[in-house]
């Protein structure tokens, strides 16, 4: 998990632990993830490593950086990515400006659009874990009790990273679909945020009705 | 209801005559239109008439064509509204070149921010009844329950679009704010096409957990 020692990398760390994986948080300063790690107090244990050397060392990795600095981390992780690596694109591109939430617009047209065209040809690339609210994932022991929207680059990817939020307890994977997709995935995170921010809610999330 | 007699107009039409309110069916062919009505057998009244007569004779206009057609309607009706009528866009820019289905870019950001561009000065615009699939509102008798996101040009439009939602059985309006934000809700639509397709159900619709 590049990035792991934020809410939401964190969360998403410390509940795929609980589901029984080995965990590494990928960090600029690992001596200080490893604190992070600490104060967890976590029943599993989970490791923390350089971004780079928690690249070389994963099959899927956890894309959890600011999208401002995914180009960044991106960039020196792609020599370092195993050969066929699945790559979970967390991200989404959010301005505030002008006092409401926006997305920022994405040449590529979504963020994971933009990381599969920096992740290296050999690493395989999906979106998800965008609309479960950060610090809910972080609230470890509170229920998720939601759906997250899985897209990815091929039927394989998907079915993987499905596999994978299936694992966490409380979540049921809905697959979405191409990863062109994506970007309506991070338009349901933008409704999340108004809604929260317009009914005093925090934990605004999706469930799909009919299937 | 502007293009009442489709599937989705149609099925607004029936539930809100079914909740009590007055309904009229505004149609390019008002006597297909009456013919159509007759078929329903609705336990409540619903009237036909042309799409200038019927914009003329209503406080609330729910724009139901399909949104290629959305401009020659608004055309025709923009000097018949009634003065601070509110008008509800529940038009998806759809697109299945290639395939798949994708949203037609809109030069406005939306489609309900275009037909705001087109309705006059007078007349509020408020975004609804996008993501609840119009063959499930056709179908009368069966259940809904799901939400229904609003977002529209002022808060006074919103509370009245969302009194209208509330008002049909097993809806809940979710207001999310401006009316930029109906390009997120047509994303939502988009989604619940995709997730119908590749799961192979046919009434996929929207429930927001922690509300």
């Amino acid at each position: 998990v590049l990035g792991g020692s934020g809410q939401q990398g964190g969360g998403i760390a410390r509940r795929l632990a609980r589901a029984g994986r080995r965990v590494i948080i990928g960090s600029r300063d690992p001596a200080r993830a490893a604190q992070t790690i600490e104060s967890w107090r976590a029943s599993a244990p989970i490791e923390s490593a350089g971004y780079t050397d928690a690249a070389a060392a994963a099959d899927v990795v956890v894309l959890a950086v600011p999208f401002s600095s995914a180009d960044g981390v991106l960039e020196a992780c792609r020599p370092h990515f195993r050969r066929g690596a699945l790559l979970l694109d967390v991200t989404v591109p959010l301005t505030f400006e002008s006092g409401t939430a926006a997305l920022v617009p994405v040449a590529e047209g979504s963020a994971s659009e933009h990381v599969k065209a920096r992740a290296g040809a050999d690493v395989r690339v999906a979106a998800t874990f965008k609309t479960v609210p950060a610090q809910l994932l972080n609230d470890i022991d509170r229920p998720l009790d939601c759906d997250e929207f899985v897209c990815g680059d091929s039927a394989e990817s998907r079915t993987e990273a499905a596999a994978l939020i299936a694992a966490v307890a409380g979540l049921r994977a809905v697959d979405v679909g191409p990863l062109q997709r994506a970007r309506s995935i991070e338009h349901l995170t933008l409704l999340a945020i108004g809604i929260n921010r317009r009914h005093k809610v925090h934990d605004a999330r999706f469930r799909i009705v009919g299937l």
